[in-house]
């Protein structure tokens, strides 16, 4: 099932795609939920990030083909940082749905895209095995991890502007909750033409692993994403441009870049 | 006016204090106000963490004092973090109010309090000056910065076990909204005993120039917590003890401490 969350008529619903339509769910999508007779076109509503988390959690360096591409950008010091699993804290602010704007801020090097699948939480989860996590994961939705070029990302230990300013976190275009995460193609395009092809089969920790040590040191919230990182390369993307990432299996989510000037 | 924010016969309020009593806020705290004929004495209510933040962030090594002490704790390697302003997420999941239990995670060498100012944000809040700064701040509450020993300060990068474990981020009691935030003492206690005192004119980097630099990157939103350093030492906590956070003009934070077992 694909369940969306989307803005029609002053309101905000989360929603089961049907087709070119979106029913309107009754109740929590966290919870037994029912499905209503209501319905709207998928053409007369705004989609939103799927959830509203509390918290958004990236994890980097997580294929091989990435690594080796981050270890020639930053140089021998990052061997321990490539080495380690260290998720980050993406601010909750940093997130938007698909369509729409990624802002270039000023003063940054530069904008780049890391097309990945997201983890989605659907039960309050804490110190699960690995063994125990599909329980606790509602689905699985697609998200675009914006970084900023290597002057902040050596200065800012946190990571705290580099994965973070707003809009940073693309997020959508719903969720698929019956999709097998670890076999998926994900596809990168820039004004229509391919990027970077990559599969989930190459992560070096897998999503059941990164959920269930997350989990060892604190609660994952229902809504909680966990991005999974970027397969393989990526480049500077300028003011103008239209990024899409696909995984076919779970939907398109595309977004223009514009520059903010000064 | 000091601002709680707290649960009582199962329901959810922002309550203006008066003297033993809380007063009900009729509306968002974050826009003009009112104040409803509706009292509970505090003896009645449980005071929850004073704000339901997007973010908290968290500012470290903002005292001369502090800093000369981890620089002795971490070695000449932690000296650009030291030096560099690199605030961070601290996990919003982290956040407890006073009287809850912080817990000692089983896996950490052990927990250590920062006893700190923190400042409240009332206004969406990008790109501003120091000047316009206080203009966005609704007041400012304490906090209880507890992080973890050295183990995992120098393997984490992104401190994302450090400072963010459930519990790790007590605040309250309350928001105070006519403080000065610039010369008021911050003191610690433990089982009573003061262990640590510092006065927040020795800031570094004080809360105007630190909301100024963070909304230079990205958006604050009305509830977002900032905290903003401690002034002077810590020590690890224990299985048991009660520590309190005091300053004066704000009120006291008190947790009891208690270690989970494997």
């Amino acid at each position: 099932m694909k369940i969306a969350r989307f803005a029609v008529d002053g309101m905000e619903f989360h929603g089961k795609v049907e087709g070119d339509s979106l029913r309107v769910i009754k109740g929590s999508i966290y919870e037994d939920f029912g499905l209503s007779g209501l319905t709207y076109p998928l053409s007369r509503v705004k989609l939103l990030a799927p959830t509203k988390p509390v918290t958004y959690w990236g994890v980097g360096e997580n294929y091989a083909k990435h690594v080796n591409y981050r270890m020639e950008e930053m140089g021998e010091s990052f061997r321990p940082r490539a080495a380690a699993f260290t998720p980050w804290h993406k601010g909750v602010g940093s997130l938007i749905g698909t369509g729409d704007t990624i802002i270039i801020p000023p003063d940054a090097d530069w904008i780049e895209y890391e097309g990945e699948i997201c983890v989605v939480i659907g039960k309050p989860c804490f110190r699960v095995t690995e063994e125990q996590a599909p329980d606790y994961i509602l689905g699985y939705t697609v998200t675009n991890d914006i970084g900023t070029g290597p002057t902040w990302a050596r200065s800012d230990f946190s990571l705290w502007r580099v994965k973070s300013c707003d809009t940073f976190g693309p997020a959508g275009p719903w969720i698929e909750t019956e999709v097998d995460p670890h076999g998926v193609d994900i596809i990168v395009r820039v004004d229509g033409k391919e990027e970077d092809r990559g599969n989930t089969r190459d992560m070096i920790h897998n999503c059941y692993e990164i959920v269930s040590r997350i989990s060892r040191h604190m609660t994952l919230h229902p809504g909680d994403l966990i991005t999974t990182g970027a397969p393989g390369l990526t480049r500077p993307l300028k003011d103008g441009e239209v990024i899409e990432v696909e995984i076919p299996e779970i939907g398109v989510l595309r977004n223009p870049i514009a520059a903010l000037k000064e």
